[in-house]
């Protein structure tokens, strides 16, 4: 009997839905917080704990989770650390991947695996298991407890927001902002996109009239202030042009213009989304000619674009073609690669994107991970139909 | 036929020695330097590149690598991915694997598998097949292309020097200083030791008398001042207590001091040597009854202990012993796991750890990695009788 392994259900490629008679394996009740360890900026918890209840746990500790993301009232630590979760800090602290020290799974073959539960710093003793099941999707083993190292809580944040003239622009202003010390987040939003959040949140955007292109950019640390002037001073923009949020109110007011954009794009309509990576070369002439491709195959289709500017990463949403019609988002995709993007920065491939993997990663990578699952779920009953095509 | 892939023959665990018959693959030849990609951050080098050459290649740009290490005039990069390879700044940086961003390796079947060789920063398609490779000794992959990322050189470093009465005070000055965003690096050293090493360079240590035990603290940024006066005043130890190096040759001198304790080991004679982890709330037991525990088989044995202390990385030194005489590290290893530590932190398992991996792992963990081998090195024809037992 296949088993498909559930989290939060916050997943965006169907790597979590049931098929043909599976068992579907609730994992939230493994919501076991254990205590802080401060000293250690550490912490285990069980997989069905939410991102909020793991930040609130350790929030008391002057500690914080290197990971956030707007699902974070429902979405689980397992399907984060099953998925490789991202999110709005990957700049500063990386991945899932990059917070997980250690973690329990039971594979495909029964047995339950356990990797540096602990919480060692270094433990160079064999294969990296935990870093493999990371991504997995679900595949490989399911995640029941999971070692997370803590971040400290940053003492002060700023959030500025800068118009610009274009994608390139805000690709130099990343550039220069790239190694600050406190530089904590790099969003990029669109002028058509930020008229459609304005319509859903019915008020103005605080920079009028409407840039091309605008950066969100969160410094967080002991004193972010130095980072902010030089940054304010080298671009040289006008008052008008820029907007600075101190303070947690504030910032959380700037934060949701960005995170209010899938909210916009779905009360469109049906949302057909993509979540890719381009190369820093590439952003500009992916974001200027990706509305033209969608266009093709779903002409008066619309189409925003927004994300982790910092990462390269960002976000489609298609809204217009029908459930059924890929074309709009295949259209996309084909653009990334041939602009050397991926096809799946952070959401992972689930079943919606299983098509795209020979092409992303090639025959000899997708060979070795089909004898990597074999190897660890000989039966293949872990998710299958999931990520492998 | 197996093969066995040699760098720099750096390792310490003899996972690069050929048995039996096996063919070496000497690496050394893949040196070849790309362009350095100074808006990304990032490099595409040979496995075959040593540490020294990589470091040198990418200091014109102003950027680092985030890794550095004593043997780094013949570490080759290859090696450094096959086994994880840690190092000085891992509280600042992480180790190998998170400096790596893509790889090409050749699997056991002959197989080529890139990964993300264009280094983007998410790519969330399918298994992290660069990180499984990576800490996997040569058994998995022969490693032959790396794309890392690189990281700004800090405009200053300072390097502290502070007397301690104890391990145990010294643990508690790095949960002090851990949280501090400028910390590079923070070693443990010990009287006895220092004054071998006073001996082998033939002066005295900045510290006198020499004390008990010794922190060397880097700090590292556009200023690190300010957490230096911080730190120094929040400890008020007194001014013999301290030293301070501002500058890269005065660094450079404090850091010989940590850096000729394996060369003071080896000048009495055949080191035996551990390379270990344990949790902060063991080091200080640890260091306490390291020595009598390799007393006990190897009465009169010189025992050294200096190490990461930041990471809980701890390098045990023992000469006096036959060279086939396992028992004194035997005991060391017992220790360590007893406190729950790892019997190997950043050298890796190789030839002489093997017999240590499963009491480390567990049964069905190294069950997993033989499973892993197999689907990647079917005919086990990749470094036999490594890593795995």
């Amino acid at each position: 009997v296949a088993l498909v392994p559930q989290g939060g259900n916050t997943g965006l490629v169907a790597g979590a839905v049931p098929h043909d008679g599976a068992v579907v394996v609730d994992l939230r009740a493994l919501d076991h917080l254990e205590a802080v360890d401060v000293a250690a900026a550490q912490v285990t918890v069980g997989a069905g704990t939410t991102l909020e209840a793991l930040q609130e746990h350790v929030a008391p500790h002057g500690l914080s989770f290197g990971v956030d993301l707007g699902a974070r009232d429902s979405a689980t630590v397992g399907g984060m650390v099953a998925t490789n979760a991202g999110g709005l800090h990957v700049v500063r602290y990386g991945s899932m991947r990059s917070q997980v020290l250690g973690l329990e799974a039971v594979l495909g073959t029964g047995e339950v695996v356990a990797a540096n539960l602990g919480g060692l710093v270094k433990d160079n003793t064999g294969y990296d298991l935990a870093g493999l099941i990371c991504g997995s999707e679900g595949t490989l083993g399911i995640v029941t407890r999971v070692r997370l190292r803590l971040v400290p809580t940053p003492e002060e944040r700023l959030v500025l927001l800068l118009g610009l003239p274009s994608v390139a622009d805000a690709v130099d202003v990343l550039a220069r902002v790239r190694a600050r010390p406190t530089l904590h987040s790099v969003e990029l939003m669109r002028a058509p996109d930020l008229a459609l959040v304005e319509a859903h949140l019915d008020r103005p955007f605080p920079l009028q009239p409407l840039p091309p292109c605008v950066l969100l950019v969160e410094l967080a640390g002991a004193d972010p202030s130095p980072d902010l002037e030089r940054l304010v001073t080298e671009l040289g923009l006008p008052d008008e042009r820029t907007a600075v949020a101190e303070g947690d109110p504030a910032a959380a007011g700037m934060w949701r213009w960005r995170e209010a954009h899938p909210e916009a794009a779905a009360a469109l309509g049906l949302v057909h989304k993509a979540d890719v990576t381009l190369p820093a070369g590439g952003l500009a002439p992916f974001v200027g000619s990706v509305e033209a491709a969608v266009e093709a195959s779903a002409p008066g289709a619309t189409t925003l674009v927004y994300g982790h500017l910092a990462d390269g990463n960002l976000h489609v949403n298609v809204v217009g073609p029908d459930a059924d019609d890929d074309r709009p988002l295949d259209a996309v995709l084909e653009l990334v690669l041939g602009h050397g993007g991926s096809v799946s920065a952070e959401h992972g491939i689930g079943r919606a994107k299983r098509a795209w993997l020979l092409r992303q990663r090639g025959e000899a990578a997708v060979a070795a991970m089909r004898d990597l699952k074999s190897a660890l779920d000989p039966d293949g009953v872990l998710n299958p139909g999931v990520l492998l095509p």
